[in-house]
């Protein structure tokens, strides 16, 4: 993110709404959902072809921001960060039996007419790892190991932005043990894991019992946020709270208790998925352990995936109003914007220096804020302008510096827009509302 | 990386040479170099097919310390970061005239039968980003968009491991400026920013006059380390320091002053590369600017790759001998190893939470050492064999918990492999030495 002798400033960030005078090319693209028009039009990603997007730089921050959050959650149930090769060898598919049905695969060849695929998944790669550095002992196990990487998929109609695309960044993680016991404790813990992530992010959620689809592997949970675009749906059970994937249950009786009436169907997005797979890969690959009686046995695997660059999207598509964009505190590009006055105005000539000081003051005494301040300097703007702005960008603290900041004690106009609150606060009580009110 | 309680524990980490008898699975591979051998068994990489390989734990943890360093630079220069698709449109390298000589280029059709690469590089997409949002104000020039992201080469012959792959990771620049003067200047604020890093890496390099190749321009200069594997050759003229790539000058006579006997020439790996590119791309795809007078300008552009996973390899096969690993202190996955006693000793019984104690002081009093002090816990070996191992991966200091940490102040054995050093130091006199020697 760019700064300017160490603040972050608006002018010098490339965010196409606020220097080009129509709003980005929108005519070429095909916008199917809220969070994609709004994201394009404000300058957090640009399609370069469908379904393939540029991360512009607001929306990159956002990105490494949810990078972060998934890290130090895989960290904490001991995910080892690896990464595999994006261009995967044909023959494991054809291994696993996957590559049968290809109609969404990218395929190609090398110069020795070798075949490769664009990998959309890595549980084919994983157990070929494991296969091929021999029998590790089963005193080594259980192993995790995680990627952050890109994936591809060949969609018939990529859309909704970022929610389908052909290429999406994608956290995938992938368990081995020795186990069926062992295996499902491991399930159980990146469960785990995946609430503490979803819940981190702060946007709410729903878990239901999921479909394994082409997957394979006799268990798995889904991870939704409803939204009226979401291409899943989901059963609600009002009598048993029985939640699952409708296409689990068919649609007009739950499978828990019999209910037929008190039934909620609802769209939703899915952003992440757990399998547990059993030997399904393993054992075609030939993922193999060293058994206590020196025998080699197939693990057990399992398989998590979330959809990064999905989330970012499907956060914004369910906070989001028509015509503003809205973040969780956890994603959004900058948590405060920062507005000084109009250049030439009186209260420019009154208020030198307040808003440097106030940024400083937000940096360095809030933690979660560092990097997260917005100057914005574009001062031939009027305040109001400005103000409208960063308001259907999604910044929600938002401070004008007015005539009131001239005062003996500084007042400044905060305003948050997650509680559409207008308040004059001092330095001291602005950073005490902060602090109270943000889960950074 | 994973810890236990908070820890970083050597039998936690995926490290196929720690936990399989014999080495990693080479037989398979066509080894080149030393530090793809040593990669290799060491188990920091694993190659899945010919020039793509697995980032293994210890690998990743080495590339995501390259990422920061890249990211702190580039901040400083107002580099921002984005993130632009892999998939591109083959029409727009149609457009620039490079899809003629495409035999690197991996190519592939989507179910529609549309043309796409797996890009190398990425100066048309960046120039196309810009021309699709219109006529951008001079006012918001220059412009410094970056990523790091998996590229792609269909190399004939992919060889020396991670140094010349068909799948690796680099960070790419992309600069945009309204005048031949300032796009110069842009040019020489990014080339002091490559020397930043390469400094802060902390590898001897060498900055030669480069050669343009396929990628056009009229000025260029190359990042190089000397190392007899690589594949570049440079000329230093040892009369007047001049200094270029080979191909720039024939090899018999120096171009600047004319010597011809106090030449050497030698082999080296090109780990970064600027290019002054004037109007090449932005001319055929229409990057253009709204002047002063209002009107359409071509932009002039320049680009700078930098090969992170190339460059973790490179540093390796320099500083490395045929047997044991080396890597600089920025880089090292781990800076320092604390060997406690093995289990059942009687030092064992006389130290019991000594290396606990050091690992928190470390930890908590250098702050470069934050997640970098690795704890052997495979307390079945001998200290010994443990030394030896951690010699071999290449950390740098190794601390080995023997009887004289049972003295009253107790005193541990010290080695800094790179100085060759080993000294009795007190738990202070410790932590002075790597304050003092360490450069993070």
């Amino acid at each position: 993110m760019s700064v300017n002798s160490g603040r972050h400033c608006l002018s010098k960030i490339f965010q196409p709404v606020t220097i080009v005078s129509k709003t980005a090319n929108l005519g070429r693209q095909d916008v199917t959902s809220k969070s994609q028009r709004l994201m394009l039009e404000l300058g957090i990603i640009q399609q370069a072809v469908p379904g393939c997007f540029h991360f512009l730089p607001l929306g990159m921050k956002s990105l490494e921001k949810l990078i972060r959050i998934v890290d130090s959650e895989m960290l904490k149930i001991e995910g080892q960060k690896v990464m595999f090769p994006g261009l995967i060898d044909s023959k494991l598919w054809k291994t696993s039996g996957r590559l049968e049905d290809s109609s969404e695969l990218f395929q190609l060849k090398d110069r020795h007419n070798h075949d490769y695929l664009l990998s959309p998944t890595h549980e084919e790669v994983a157990s070929e790892l494991i296969s091929r550095l021999g029998h590790i002992s089963y005193k080594h196990y259980p192993l995790r190991l995680y990627q952050i990487t890109v994936k591809y998929r060949d969609e018939l109609k990529p859309r909704f932005g970022l929610m389908r695309g052909r290429e999406f960044l994608m956290k995938d993680m992938y368990s081995f043990d020795t186990d069926v016991h062992s295996a499902r404790k491991t399930y159980e813990e990146v469960c785990q894991c995946y609430d503490s992530i979803f819940k981190k992010i702060g946007v709410g959620f729903l878990k239901v019992l999921g479909t394994s689809g082409t997957m394979g592997g006799n268990l798995s949970h889904e991870y939704h946020y409803l939204a009226h675009v979401g291409e899943d749906r989901i059963l609600l059970c009002q009598n048993c709270n029985y939640l699952a994937n409708v296409q689990l249950s068919g649609s007009c009786k739950c499978p828990k208790c019999g209910e037929q009436t008190k039934l909620d169907i609802k769209n939703s997005i899915e952003v992440g998925h757990t399998f547990f797979l059993g030997v399904k890969y393993s054992k075609s690959l030939k993922a193999h352990f060293l058994s206590k009686n020196a025998k080699p046995e197939v693990l057990q695997m399992g398989s998590y995936g979330m959809g990064l660059s999905r989330l970012i999207a499907a956060s914004v598509e369910v906070l989001s109003t028509e015509q503003e964009m809205r973040w969780p505190d956890s994603l959004a590009p900058y948590n405060i914007v920062i507005l000084p006055p109009k250049a030439g105005s009186k209260e420019e000539a009154k208020t030198k220096n307040i808003a440097e000081k106030l940024y400083v003051a937000l940096e360095g005494q809030i933690e979660g804020l560092k990097d997260n301040v917005l100057l914005d300097d574009r001062l031939s703007l009027t305040l109001g302008r400005r103000f409208l702005d960063a308001k259907r960008v999604g910044y929600r603290y938002i401070v004008v510096i007015n005539k009131r900041a001239a005062d003996v004690v500084p007042l400044f106009e905060f305003n948050d827009i997650k509680t559409n609150t207008r308040l004059y606060l001092s330095e001291n009580e602005l950073l005490t509302y902060i602090k109270d009110n943000t889960v950074f």
